[in-house]
């Protein structure tokens, strides 16, 4: 039996997605603070900055990746939150789980810039793309069996939803198992599988 | 009496409620500066590298108690909030000092994360917490007392609000004097706590 | 005559006062960074960060008081864009050049905890704040020009929103010019408005 | 054909903006970081710190011309996501892209501010505000293509929001290309197209 308290908490959905719209818009823009402009004393000469630009490259890289993940997970909390017909206070919960893993983003991003060579990073950053979906995976089951969600749903909805995160965390599983071989060729099949989802190809499907 | 201007500023909810959306998910975002990544100059192996990440323990733990801060007291104003019928020039400036309060947080945190073994660190952070706790009490009390609340708001569920704040109260203030013993009793007893307050097990309880 | 562009842009109120919102909210959170833990290498007794915290008790004073500057103008813009009807580009325009200001005041807040004695400092602060009211009184006064206020706004709340601006602004000149005897003065005094008009204690007043 | 998935996510118009006016007002508050106060031990003198000040000036005429930039394209998605009657998935992955424009804002701006004689800084500020145009340009033409548009907007109206970027673009260019003579000559150049976007002076125009 719930107290009265857990019964009045948690209850609006507008003010989630608006906490949710701001995590996301933070942790968005704190990704550029790893784009350091290079410090005038170490610039001589426009093909020095060039130079200093060019190097940063591989930090740009994973600044773009770490956009499109955050970019993936945003359409997809937003999905989940627009079936929702109202919250409860463990939904709630969950919801703010899923933001923290979101606010790691930034942390692991850098993280993996700073050591794009190393197996443990890309492991780390894809243990935090994980965490992302299996509480994404558990908002949706929740709001499932606690009768969250609108009635004009279709079944096949609900499935899809369920389906789409299993189906793309099994290919990031794929790719990370990859820096067996090499963590670029982790990085690279990780970036194809997120333009694939955000650029949504008309390949034929099933549905 | 009041001044005209004084009866016009600050009666709406809606600003209010995106206010504290805003200042909550800038702090919980804030909050993970503190895990910095370890400079790619100080790691030479992949061994090197999950050790940087071992010693980084400690700020996880103090990220993740803040964060279940934050969502706690997030949850908390919400539910307020959500109750308001309308509100006044004073709810507005109680709610901007409760503001005040979260956006220490992060500075209590890095505080903590620093000198984790130092009961000066804790009792700031407890203060922290305290604070948040009153101004939180405050709002409600005023907003009873200047009759905001909206009309189909059960006598019990004004009641349980108060004391949830206050039995919170208590227990952290509790954890906070364990520390005459050891700071990380008290930071083991306040985590637990929070879990208690995030997972809200069904425990039998009167209402 | 105006572009066709022109008149179709800046038109949604919401959207202006979301981002107003979002600014305020990082402005607030960003003065904590002001705050900075003491590093763990300086400390080697629970005396010596007590006294590394004292120490930080210039910085605190000037962080409550931009804290308190910001939200004595979240409530004044917020009551302002609460009794408009519409928006125009141009008011979209003179509230962003007042949320420029508004994201100065970490800039200004820094340089008078840096330099608190120095009278530059202290202007650069005053400007800071005279910059806020003087885009504020601008709005108004063209929402009043450009007909863009509620019908059902009485004429004398159009006069105290720009009575209010005025005597305040004269009260922070007033605050500002002390500097000639002495910085501290200065500060002592515009808390002391500031507190005025959070608190506003129900002093008899004509209205 | 597109997955049901698909069909499904993006949909939400207020979701979309609300996560701008995050991204919008994270960005023009983390522009305010590259002005940083002088430390306390420069300076010795209250002429010591006017000189640390003015000293600042380079990097506040970029912070403006910044601020100015995301202004311009605030107002701009504003503008084309209010006539939108509803959204699409592809609408909301152009606007994310859109938005990570935006986050670069503050990385160019502080590589322009810290080698503002450098034509290298200049190009990358320019092709970031390339980026906002095309991407701006991009969403609209989606839009109309996709029907997204509300049926109350005139047909001349959808052409003045393509035109007014594609001149807006032409004039950034035509700035940029100055930079053969000197850089300063762009910046001054692409400032004074700004300000004449946000103050819009009433020229006599043909529509």
């Amino acid at each position: 039996m719930r107290s009265l308290y857990n019964r009045v908490a948690g209850q609006n959905l507008e003010r989630l997605a608006a906490l949710s719209d701001g995590v996301f818009a933070v942790a968005m823009t704190l990704l550029v603070l790893d784009l350091r402009a290079p410090a005038a004393e170490t610039i001589h000469s426009e093909h020095d900055l060039l130079t200093a630009l060019l190097a940063l490259a591989p930090r740009l890289v994973t600044y773009l990746m770490s956009f499109l993940t955050l970019g993936i997970f945003w359409l997809g909390q937003q999905a989940q939150l627009d079936r929702l017909e109202r919250s409860d206070r463990d939904l709630a919960w969950i919801h703010i789980a899923f933001l923290c893993a979101v606010t790691l983003v930034p942390f692991s991003t850098a993280l993996l810039a700073e050591h794009i060579a190393y197996r443990v990073a890309l492991i780390v950053y894809w243990v935090n793309i994980l965490l992302l979906g299996l509480l994404l995976l558990w908002t949706w089951r929740h709001a499932v069996r606690a009768k969250l969600i609108r009635d004009d749903t279709a079944p096949d909805v609900v499935a899809a939803i369920c389906r789409r995160i299993i189906i793309a965390q099994a290919l990031y599983a794929f790719g990370a198992a990859l820096c067996v071989v090499n963590s670029y060729w982790s990085i690279a099949f990780i970036v194809l599988i997120q333009i694939n989802y955000a650029v949504a190809p008309p390949w034929p499907s099933r549905r």
